[in-house]
């Protein structure tokens, strides 16, 4: 490679991520505050107990959807034999980009800065940063092999931006009810990624020898995989603002983690001709009961209406990873590295749909579910902070309402980004190395001189022309 | 293979689960309920503080056994060359079965079904299941590479049902304490799996090639062992009901652990002849300390009894390790794949005898403990509920016999079950393929096709006949 | 190898952890109690709620921490290609003796064991062994794979005597506020090492061909980085007193890892002659932003200032993995195989400057804060306890002091304790198996019969002579 190339392709990137943090730094400097300047001695010194016992739960909650973020996705994602470096590094390098930029986008949007209000930074808010992480995140999944860092921090920082645009308009302006946020992370961040995956698509990613899994590589997922499995009701439950829907949050998710889990294997076994499992289903469509019931996780469906949704999840989840992502790619040139429709996308959308059938028949919950799960639906007499006076079915059609619109939006915008990340100016793989962790990484062993020195001592002699 | 062979194979373990998943489904429905319905208002919203500052205390805890089921004994059986994807994946699948079926089974033990009764499932029950699906995996490790999923599941539907019961022998009508289940998971776990072991015993397990180690799985393994290591404070103190006795048993058990691998590494080294560690004594060993304080880690046993446990149970788990696993194999046609006998079998026995000698000393203790561990040893006046008036000797004797009947149920239950695995129907390894993932799992790079797609990609030429 | 010598290698380093072990029971038999004998009942049972709640805070807390020091510590120094047993083994082993021998040495520290006093051990205590165990760690980072087990433990039982009464001087005597330890326990554990490190300095460990990482070997090392990373906020903030500053400890580690992150890779690319990342800088850089808040992560930095430490130590770790520690190993003789010094030497000592610059302006903060975190700032006739009326100015020498002291006990601590490692009796190994896995380990596949039977019963054919 000709050292101008690569003075370029060093300098973009290091470029780009230096005027990236110092913007972030700036902002958050001007516009970023604190939550806890003045309410701490109050709330925690004289005033309401209550809300100090909340955080002690929140925070280890806060971790379990930390270690989802860095260790979940990151490890999923080391299956491609030669992109496991790419896969659990980029994912750490996109996760401490998109947290810091969630942080001033969800700003912006909550806090009247015009009138010369700060936005708040605050503890109980690092939850929705890795949230809003989760979205690029997966959409990272359906593109793993094909993009170059710059690409990933592009899209995330328009995906982020989009995703929060769209939550508000579902959340704020719907009022629709999404604990686990199956239609505002897992659908948005697969439909999103999809597009993108589309627009990126080239004949070569077919052809490419390096696409799959060797066996350790395989075993390294399912380190993602498992850490993925048993934080997952931290994932759907966090949100939540009373006991009662958090533990049930709990509940729910482990219940339909387990029977999605269970069909997983049942199917996996059943559509291969040798009837042996594939572990590609077992590391995915596992933790797709997660997802299906990321919408209505705090309802009260009781404990077989979690094992129903958590074993439709499994089985259409695996039918898809073997009928439907083959298809997508040949007829819709749609490539999707980790299946990402599969564990998100399909369940995200199942789980869109049961939330607006639940919500229409939740006229025979008790009136404390109803309350505190849709008090839009009380009318307009009731004292309840925020009852709009809407009929059940009425919840129901705007539950559905904002899986339709974020569909849109997540299609459109990944679209859009794609258009942007196939400028030629992002240090994009060449078409002969995707999949490839040698593009973007020194490689242990690749030149004879690293295996004849000690790892952290490696360039003796120094080259003076090599700074910054 | 011939394809009728694999369609019936394939059919067979398929049907299994998915009836498995439907019935749990249907007696779920027909008879379990959410625990909360009710209560929740009363208890979190206007009573006693005291309940919900103790489900803040739960959740995290049950977390940390949850990453002991899935993370820690998952990734423990790793270290067999051949068999990952069957370690960790089908430690998933079991686990996810188990949870549900012990679901099931400790509701028809503890409600009034007969009489209408509902059974609760909550999320303070979550860990309970956790608990009873870890005595599958102990026996799951002895007959690690020689059983077919399906075999599993069927130990694990018979055990559980075994076992819960002991348990309920053990905890409800002898009065017992067992805060950690060195009894009833371990021992019990430990024995079945024995049993079952040397009833599928064949000739050919000596001698195959593939139930070994390589460099690299044996670091796989390790991800289990410092997972379990770190989480077992909570699995010991996970059910204690004041926090005495549980800040009690977190810290009796971290002493334990800590005396446990010292001693482990000081045994491994003096019993090889090089002086070298063994890796799989630290694997394994290392982890005793935690099993063998599981029936006492709440009494006062002051640090330095939690550390002579521990330092007891690393010296005897590597002494089995090498003296005793082997002639188990050769002249008790025992072949125990993991060790369990000397992680859980021999350290569980130590911790039952250890619990009836605290128990018959208990007489010394502070009136705070005793009322706390065991109200049975108070005189039939006392108003501590469930006081029957036992001396100290009286309860220690109880321990003993709780110890033995476990024995009984779990050898005699193990043979049972082992009777029943032989049955030519449940897809049992064939003899020159054990320890062998390639016969559940389709591996990466062993067909030449595979590794020319992309991996989610495999089969774009799609059959249509292997479908469901 | 001799059998003789053999046998004295074995039978060296088991007498040493057996006597080690019977010393600790001993010592802690006459010396230590639970510390929760008396109090719980009131406690818990009648008196302040408060504190109850605490300590549901601080157990998750600890688990956190537990998981830095077994799973990330541990996996982090897997990165050699040879040395995966030895890093996380010997890492269980050295952890598990570090804990014990804290807490005899932080007993007889704060208690007056000559007024016949017991120490006191309980469930509050065993984060700060963890804490006390980790300056080990990390000195073993700078010495990894150039000594022996035995060799580690001395230099673990010096090193804790030494940096517990360093830390009683900065923090006892000097009124030193170190929330996440930056000072004592990083800057302390990276010099130690260091000078260590220089004392055992041989020619060999440069030509070594075993030094250096292979591809698989570095994915083990993410998984240390990604549990330090997600971890590190409950590392600075668990020895907070407060709400508030425990809170803000946790946001600001946060913050500062992820522009710490983002500055690594941008940093790492700029630096590489092809803009390529460097794996090395990414497992051990994206972590320093976890020490450089060690000293302030309590403190009223704004979000802001979280970044731009966490920016500015991302920067400065990886220009010293670039163009410090080849120079340090070339002209000083001071090789580092984990680059502690960047990790953890620089950061904290930038820390500790940070922590004396925001002590010296502390004037301009909130009386809430002042009160909380420099009570000595405070006038004499403040009633609030331990204020000394020092000026604020004078609070930022004493943190600066302090500083300087580590320095020179770690420095001189480690020169002696190098000194002592050098006799020739600790088992040292030889100079042509540096960074060797084979020469404490039983290795697998190493002998032809090993491949030939199953793992754990390898040693069918039993040497009566080589028992205990």
């Amino acid at each position: 490679m000709a050292p101008s190339l690569a003075s370029l392709r060093r300098i973009k990137f290091s470029t780009f991520v230096l005027v990236l943090q110092i913007t972030f730094i700036i902002v958050i400097a001007f516009f970023g505050r604190y939550s806890d300047n003045e309410s701490y001695p109050e709330i925690y010194g004289h005033g309401s107990e209550r809300k100090g016992h909340e955080n002690y739960a929140k925070y280890p909650n806060f971790m379990d959807v930390n270690g989802m973020i860095f260790v979940g996705f990151g490890f999923l994602m080391t299956f491609l034999k030669d992109y496991g470096f790419s896969s659990v590094g980029v994912n750490l390098l996109v996760s401490a980009v998109c947290i810091q930029w969630a942080a001033i986008v969800k700003g912006f949007i909550h806090a009247d800065i015009l009138a010369g209000e700060k936005f708040h930074i605050g503890v109980e808010q690092m939850v929705t940063y890795d949230f809003a992480t989760a979205t690029v995140l997966i959409s990272f999944g359906a593109v793993l092999g094909k993009t170059s860092p710059i690409q990933l921090l592009v899209m995330g920082i328009i995906e982020i931006l989009l995703a929060q645009l769209n939550e508000y308009v579902g959340v704020d302006l719907l009022h629709v009810r999404d604990i686990g946020e199956s239609m505002f992370i897992h659908m948005f961040g697969a439909y999103f990624g999809l597009a993108v995956a589309r627009v990126l698509y080239t004949e070569d990613i077919e052809t490419s020898k390096k696409g799959c899994s060797v066996y350790q590589s395989d075993i390294f997922a399912m380190i993602g995989t498992v850490f993925l499995w048993i934080y997952w009701p931290s994932f759907n439950g966090g949100f939540a603002e009373d006991q009662q829907q958090r533990d049930r949050a709990y509940l729910n998710t482990f219940l339909s983690l387990c029977a999605c889990t269970a069909m997983t294997f049942a199917v996996s076994a059943a559509v291969d001709k040798k009837g042996r499992f594939d572990m590609v289903h077992v590391q995915n469509s596992s933790v797709a009961g997660g997802v299906v019931v990321g919408a209505t996780a705090n309802m009260p469906m009781q404990p077989f209406g979690a094992l129903i949704f958590g074993a439709v999840a499994g089985t259409i989840s695996v039918l898809g990873y073997k009928f439907l992502t083959p298809r997508m790619a040949k007829y819709l040139k749609i490539h999707d590295t980790c299946g990402v429709h599969n564990l998100h996308g399909m369940p995200g959308l199942l789980a869109a749909i049961g939330s607006a059938v639940l919500a229409a028949m939740s006229e025979n919950w008790s009136i404390h579910d109803r309350e505190a799960i849709f008090p839009e639906t009380f009318d307009q007499n009731s004292t309840v902070p925020g009852a709009l006076g809407r009929t059940a079915g009425e919840q129901g059609g705007y539950q559905f309402l904002a899986a339709v619109i974020t569909l849109g939006i997540a299609i459109g915008g990944g679209v859009f980004t794609g258009l942007i990340l196939r400028l030629p100016i992002w240090n994009a793989p060449s078409e002969d190395r995707l999949f490839d962790d040698s593009n973007n990484w020194e490689i242990p062993g690749e030149h004879e001189h690293d295996t004849h020195s000690t790892n952290h001592v490696k360039d003796t002699t120094i080259q003076m022309d090599s700074g910054l």
